[in-house]
């Protein structure tokens, strides 16, 4: 047979995992959406269909809800780790495991005051509402030595109305395009930082503290960066985050440029200074791309995705 | 031809206009999605394709722009307002108007301390992130004479962690379900109340305060509302809004019961006390019904949809 | 208490079962997406929890799949009224059943001639592939005397790349439109009709060869129709379905007109003879419209949606 | 500053593309949505925001509307070598260039024999419906000397009602999986190959042709194999392309195990002898894999994604 098997992967997709911690009448939730690819030695499988080394699909997936109550879930990354080692070390065929999470966020329901009569207490404390702003990632890759963790966040929209501009750039005979000296610069970030630990000799970093802090940095290179162009922006983005967080040593954003047209309100008599524009779908700019500490070899793969 | 026209709309959906405000360096963002649907003396385009009587949906389109200049955006009810009496009061066989609008909260990004480099001052007031929680919705229709402003919400989703039951419900043939008497209710909010404001005679309703304070009522309903069934607690919250809100007169509440399954651990050796859960998708538990002010006559539709 | 409850309905919503007959060696699938809304008397779990008066969400379950075994899978309709019967009829509380049924259909794989090895057959008669064009719909509504079958389609995309034409509209201050002689019209057809059946008296419909007709009568009238308004060529449509089908009375369409603009080419030199367009997604029009056998009362909804 | 760039690219994404060619009274389609991300020279621009090197996003969608006149759309791959070596050889700062297009197929609307009186022919040669079964997918990559075409398809949904088995697997302690002597096997194909034509010295495959043969190829392994597992299906799907074309290399799928459940109707005391199932959304097994010409480097990402 001429053909061969290259890269392959397995295990289950999605599953979605929520997990209460009650601390006396006070509940904490995680919600978390795990998804498992296990690779190791597995020709047999692909060449014949013997399932000899597999482990199932449906064990990954019973594996995540027994971690939930085993280790708990103190947080995305360290749950990942917890199923990464698991797999790598328990079975002697699986090689590399590689766990993506999708976190959803949630707060407390602010409740009246004076509701004492359901509850029995002052507050409720096991009631929430889902925060729905981004969605918060992870990546945990195991091979049974060496540690790659890469966590970010998909759907945070931001805008600037101001403090952007767009000139200079090069013309050709299909280039129509106006130079903009105030325009609306508007992305959703789709955002993912590796971090420098990849061994368990290291010390763990606070994952939950570590995003906390790189998110915040994000918002505020955004918002801070007066914008020549959206690349500038991604590249202040993406180094404010390695300046500020010693764990992380490289960043991959990818960001849409949503754009807002200025409506054009002559026709109506009607003068537009920068107030009224049209937000459109598609098509939009795409710009992507890696920062990196200095010195330090890029990891993340172009189109890195996280489910 | 033994066929005849019955009920017809015409309009351009779906109009994404963004109004920015400037008072002085502080902008103010409104982000909105706008349907136009008109009907009236229609029947001639319909049977022989003369558009005699017909605005174009391209017209409409333009005066969702025009109009978010000339008379700004003060919010999504009084915009939908001015645009319904104007496409009934300025074309003859226009004789009723139906505005849908989506609104998109923002909120502002919170800036470093000591940034004064790139802007020129302590803080940056023209940079947002989207809140990405629910999306606000409202239809106001208009006929000439009276006014429907139907307000509402979707995709709000809530979780109590604790106090709901299920049980001593019937028990057929087909029953299988075991009873319940401390489960997760989850569901994912979509509101519409109507406001009994129906003429510019009356004194119009404080639209955005009024949208606030609803929110925050069926949050406190849900939260506060110890359940023995989600038909229970949609009641609770469908009241909650008329008894504390006097300008809304009836709510249609659609919830899904978002089912969190306990999973079970027993066969790894595992007990699960109310911790760990399964996240399902479909088929789950669809709860919908009205609330109304007594004596009050149903006016939402069953299926009432927004977009 | 000053808040009374209006109209309600409970069931499970989308359960997906997929039906396998066989035929000898030859099988075949229906795959369905079934939502059952239940109504009557349903006063007291709203307003004190007691189920008494509930069959489980989770019982309609059950009863989707077990008829799916007991009654089989015929047509979307003729299951849907297996179920709306069952439940009206056996549990005293309900009154109203609503059963909605999304169709996916499925065509087989033609297979190789000379493949014999594995299957034994010169022929595969258990592999299918989704034919993924339009979803059928369905909804069934049973009072205890009376039935009311809609039945209908979405998501069918069409387009016609001449004959069809817009002007002579009315124009007025915020009109900048072009007149058009020669354009492309597409839309997305969501279509729903109604069956003049009500009655366990009369002779029921043939459901599968009705619908297989109608959608030839939407597509021949679209493809046929020399269009100088979307509403023009929506009556004809539904014209077409009634007078073509005596069982049907009423059709409501929703159509939205995919905009497909021509694209300026003149900046590059260029000329565009009706060539090049840009396929737009937001703002579209939206034509909505009822046509109904002359003498018939109008009864789907403005809003009709399946799921 | 201690940070540097890396890998970095953009372009306009999602151009919605749609030429009409004319053959007399016939016409064709050609529905694409087309990506352009370009790289070069780029560092200034993230670094300082000049934008000197950059040709702006708008060009390059203006690019792809006027190529779609200048060079007409032969096939979403012949299209795309053309920009790709327009962005590369044009622009000095340009030096890699990558095409990504969706195609969506249409066919023409059957129309009825007797339809004279609009369009006066006895055919209609300008109306289309949407097939919507898979999406079509490629993309080119040009670095002035070197091409890379990779093809595929996504959303393709097939079945095997029988001949899947799934045992003899590893049994943990997590594993309560029961071994199948007879399941439904069904999948949504993801797929992308890659074509060994990388030179213009090279005779250029017929995309056209090789697309059709391809898919027939993926449908016909997929039918004709008796698996033992989803990866031996994979490959065998993988390998049978590769086998009958011998422009093709290297195959990448995308497999999710779409669970069918064959749903316990004993509590009914009804017996499930492989007819009823319930299909589930999540989880979902995922199998992926590439298969290789033997001696061939594998080049495409293991999460090749297409738009």
């Amino acid at each position: 047979m001429p053909t061969i098997l290259g890269q392959n992967q397995y295990g289950k997709a999605e599953n979605r995992v929520v997990k209460i911690t009650r601390d006396g009448d006070t509940h904490h939730i995680k919600d978390l959406n795990v998804s498992v690819a296990l690779s190791g030695d597995m020709e047999e499988v692909h060449y014949s269909g013997s399932n000899a080394n597999v482990l199932p699909t449906d064990t990954t997936k019973n594996t995540v809800f027994a971690f939930a109550k085993e280790h708990g879930i103190e947080s995305a990354e360290q749950f990942g780790i917890h199923l990464a080692r698991h797999f790598v070390t328990s079975q002697e065929p699986i090689k590399r495991a590689r766990i993506r999470v999708e976190e959803y966020t949630w707060e407390r329901i602010e409740t009246s005051d004076n509701n004492s009569r359901f509850i029995g207490s002052d507050e409720v404390k096991h009631s929430f509402v889902r925060k729905g702003q981004e969605v918060r990632t992870s990546q945990i890759t195991f091979d049974g030595e060496n540690w790659e963790v890469i966590s970010g966040m998909k759907d945070l929209t931001v805008m600037n109305s101001t403090n952007s501009e767009f000139w200079g750039y090069v013309k050709d005979k299909y280039t129509t395009l106006q130079e903009a000296y105030d325009r609306i610069l508007a992305t959703t970030v789709q955002a993912a930082w590796r971090f420098n630990w990849t061994s368990d000799e290291q010390r763990m970093p606070n994952w939950e503290r570590s995003y906390a802090e790189a998110k915040k940095h994000l918002l505020q290179a955004f918002a801070e960066t007066y914008s020549l162009s959206l690349q500038q922006t991604l590249y202040q983005m993406g180094s404010r985050v390695i300046n500020s967080r010693s764990e992380i040593d490289e960043v991959r954003l990818s960001l849409p440029n949503k754009h807002h047209f200025l409506v054009d309100l002559e026709p109506f008599g009607l003068k537009n200074d920068n107030e009224v524009y049209f937000a459109a779908d598609r098509p939009y700019g795409l710009i992507e791309g890696t920062v990196l500490r200095d010195g330090v070899e890029a990891r993340i793969p172009v189109d890195h995705t996280n489910l």
